[in-house]
């Protein structure tokens, strides 16, 4: 007797799961339930319809060969029925139905399932103040949002916006917004860094500067506490929570938008499986075994509903990716087919585009791991992702993660312009993350190498190099955060900088901080030691890290310890910002 | 009492052995010895000097803040002794010295050590045939041959070249003379592909496209036999191993050339080490231990002159590549230090650009793999490697091998106009390739995934998906070279030719070859089986694959067995080139 599977949810995962299962077991009998209209469309395309590198809402619903997902390919390719514009209702497990709406209609019918699986996905949230149901404020939900949102820029009706919340989609909207169309774009993030939960503060600042170079202005520890309603104007209130800098204005201001974006996260879509008796965890994600089958091994589920669980610290992690949900996708395809298929921890991967500027991750940042309990450090590189002598190159930026002890890698963070290189080192780590490895790996990491792609120490195996020497105590670098702590105190003259460049980098710097600012040319300081102080903290820099780090062994060997190198050096500083 | 430690050999190896030992062990006396005048440089980089891409040959030997790594550099900013145009006579292994000569003078000397590195590389390989040593004929060894290529090139007296040998360094070659000079150049390869030890014919054959476009000539199955001198001319005599095909006549012809470039691989330097009695393989490699110590504990060795293991077979390799001498120059240092560190198997990565081609590879190839006594099989994916929607976007082809039974993943070659997109996918293969991973790794690989980059089932995870179909018999592909071979014998009628393609994208085809080229879409297969025989083989194809392979599907349903779909579909058949 063929198996009866239903499927609620048209989005990623269901589709994936139930193309799958149709290959493995002809004979199954699908059905995908969705509420919306258009099922089938990739999500995560949504911010590159509204800038309009993609055309047409319906290229997000089409295969790569163009045609349109819709019921009827559903059904004529994949023999697959599809009920859209159908909610489901309620589920009956002990009389494994599930009680339908047809929308339009309002007819309800109840239909019977073998297995069932759960692909209800996520909700954006909606910050709880007033006029957050204001006809000017978006959320990015679904194909309909976006085709509202370009519908209002493409009449002409925005001239400025504020985007609320600094993560992935805030970001790509800012930039959809500010790039293609010209607007006015202002993001407001509570936390005091763009993309706080993926990316470390220095990473953070040099994509943040990037950003505003493009004309985008950001308001961090801020929050939107009402929005206001003005005809065709929304006024956006935002208090500041941080004391007043270049940046953030204290207290209170207003700013005035046509569109608000609010993009605050998502909350999985959990309420159906909840009411039915499902486990649901304290956080709102349905709850699944290494098989995505929920606490009824009759009802799978996956993707933006459920809770996971982290490959690196553990605990329950919630990961609404698209990437994820088409993976699980077949994995649930393969388990209603009998295969018998677990799934791994997972990792937190992800990469966004930022006007030329790209970051990219995997792991834990350093204030994750120490939030999860780990006694972490991190580390940082900044190198040319070329041959230094190659002519195309430009510098890249990582960020390495480490347990003190163990020595284990938590994760790699990073930014550069040449956005694939990048994503290149950080596919070389989440490849190997789950298997908690050391530092060592990286440093023996044997990656493809020739002068156009890379350098002969690929900068994951510097970055490996760095972490061993750092936990090894052989090496101590500052962010360029801290040097800009301790060079604003510089006339307190408890800190004495040093420049490891030769004269002709050093020497404008020298002029420019007399007293406050040395030049010793690392070839130079074995001879020069006289001239460093014994009772002062050193803080030695040079272009990215390199010399400053043969200096720093130099400085220890002749007994020296009270200092630190700058991390990344002058291309750090520069590229974050710091104003020296 | 310090230790005295004596380096023979002063590029990529040795200095990073001796710059790390000092770092580690200051009062360590380090010695670098070198038979050129010149140390240090970045021997990768030889073909882009010669194609001027990199203006000045010092460039090659200065680090990327621009300083020379010259005898100054290494005694000012390392405390190092550098001896260049020394040679190392002989070791003296009971006494631990070394009999040294300085070559200008003559002058010879005995130094002691109390460890000892041998560095010395290897030697580019000569053909032995009459001619190889006229003055027309080069080998790229060193910076001085390549300084005499291009001052050969820039003297306007080059209209032709013949590069001996289609390998990494014979290509970079072709390209260099052939892209910036306008060079006629002819690539002559005793295999019946380019780079024939490390990619697979079907990708060779793109990549072998693409070059021929841009105006390189091949001749593949061809043996060069003999370089006459004419003068300013060199003739050589190129004799055809293989029946005449439009590539390569039949039978004997002789090519032109003011140059000639000999580039049939290198040998390992390991007479001293023989002389000395430390163990040396066969194949002419120093033989060490996994803490890189020759068969006596007080030397080391590493780099192009040894012989290691290979991670994949466990038996030995050799790899003569200037991005692991760098990571092995580390542990060296870390040894003499006393740090105690072990390397691991090696992969054997790489990558090159062709012209706007690029190829890159990690682990064995299909043949390889059977050379090692691996039950083994290929599978091809051909996928864009961006979002489908994404504007900005190109075909990326991989290839994987895995064996049969076990499921593990022996290797994965591509190529792709993206380069560092495809070098982001061979480096995540090869973080894990050491491992031995089931082609289930790459499926569920956690890669970071966003439109700009690549699509939501990553190419990565495409790759293991297909490899886990055919392994389960759920799939059965052919390569474009088989698909050639079936659509020559297609008048024989015994196979039946299926394009799964829209009339639109598959009609041209039914037109040229009347009933020949059966078009049946993929969605209109269920109700049109009545017109599949049951008595042909079936071949199907698409655009890339996926329709084919649904196809494929949904006729094993319906009971078929004897069938295959095109690897890569039509996209692959037109970049390998083949006539249809």
């Amino acid at each position: 007797m063929p198996q009866n599977v239903l499927v609620i949810g048209g989005v990623a995962l269901g589709p994936k799961a139930a193309c799958r299962l149709k290959r493995l077991d002809p004979e199954a009998t699908v059905t995908i339930l969705d509420r919306g209209e258009k099922i089938s469309y990739g999500g995560c395309g949504i911010p590159f319809f509204v800038s309009g590198e993609v055309s047409d809402a319906s290229e997000l619903q089409s295969t790569s060969f163009h045609m349109l997902r819709d019921e009827a390919f559903f059904r004529d390719t994949k023999d697959i029925s599809v009920r859209n514009c159908t909610e489901a209702l309620s589920i009956d497990r002990a009389a494994k139905t599930v009680r339908v709406r047809h929308l339009p209609t309002g007819a309800e019918e109840t239909l019977g399932y073998d297995k069932l699986v759960i692909a209800t996905g996520s909700t954006p949230r909606r910050l709880p103040i007033p006029g957050a149901l204001l006809p000017g404020v978006q959320v990015v939900s679904d194909l309909d949002s976006a085709v509202a949102i370009r519908s209002g820029l493409t009449a002409g009706k925005v001239g400025s916006a504020v985007v609320i919340g600094a993560g992935f989609i805030g970001l790509e909207m800012a930039v959809a917004l500010a790039d293609m169309w010209g607007i006015e774009t202002t993001v407001v993030e509570y936390a005091d860094q763009i993309l706080p939960t993926v990316l470390g503060p220095t990473m953070a600042r040099i994509a943040q500067k990037h950003m505003e170079e493009k004309g985008v202005t950001f308001r961090l520890n801020a929050q939107v506490t009402a929005i206001q309603g003005e005809g065709a104007t929304e006024r956006v209130v935002v208090k500041s929570a941080a004391p007043s800098t270049d940046n953030n204005p204290a207290g209170e201001e207003t700013l005035d938008a046509e569109l608000v974006i609010m993009s605050v996260g998502v909350a999985p879509n959990s309420e159906l499986a909840k009411a039915a008796g499902l486990t649901v965890s304290e956080r709102g994600g349905i709850v699944v075994n290494d098989h995505l089958q929920t606490s009824d091994p009759d009802i799978y589920s996956a993707g933006d509903c459920v809770e996971l669980t982290s490959a690196i610290t553990g605990q329950p992690m919630y990961l609404p990716m698209g990437s994820l949900a088409n993976r699980h996708g077949r994995i649930v395809g393969d388990n209603l087919a009998g295969l018998n298929r677990k799934i791994e921890g997972v990792l937190g991967s992800w990469c966004v585009k930022l006007f030329d500027q790209n970051a990219a991750g995997t792991g834990l940042t350093l204030a994750g791991a120490k939030r999860a309990g780990f006694d972490a450090i991190a580390v940082q590189v900044c190198q040319q992702d070329r041959a230094h002598f190659y002519p195309d190159k430009d510098f890249m930026f990582l960020e390495l993660i480490a347990e003190r002890g163990t020595r284990r890698v938590l994760g790699v963070q990073g930014v550069s312009l040449m956005g694939d290189a990048l994503v290149a080192r950080i596919n070389a780590v989440a490849a190997v993350l789950g298997q908690a490895p050391s530092v060592d790996v990286l440093s023996n990491l044997e990656l493809p190498y020739s002068p156009p792609f890379t350098t002969a120490m690929d900068i994951l195996n510097m970055l490996g190099n760095v972490a061993d020497n750092v936990l090894a105590g052989r090496n101590r670098s500052i962010t360029p955060e801290q040097f800009a702590e301790l060079f604003a105190k510089r006339d307190d003259d408890a800190t004495f900088f040093i420049d490891c460049r030769e004269w002709g980098n050093a020497g404008p710097f020298v002029e420019k901080y007399p007293g406050r600012w040395h030049n010793i040319p690392q070839g130079q300081l074995a001879h020069r030691l006289s001239e460093v102080p014994r009772d002062k903290h050193l803080v030695l820099v040079c272009n990215t890290g390199t010399r400053s780090y043969e200096a720093f062994s130099l400085l220890a060997r002749a007994g020296y310890t009270d200092m630190a190198n700058v991390a990344g050096g002058m291309v750090a500083l520069h590229a974050a910002g710091v104003d020296i």
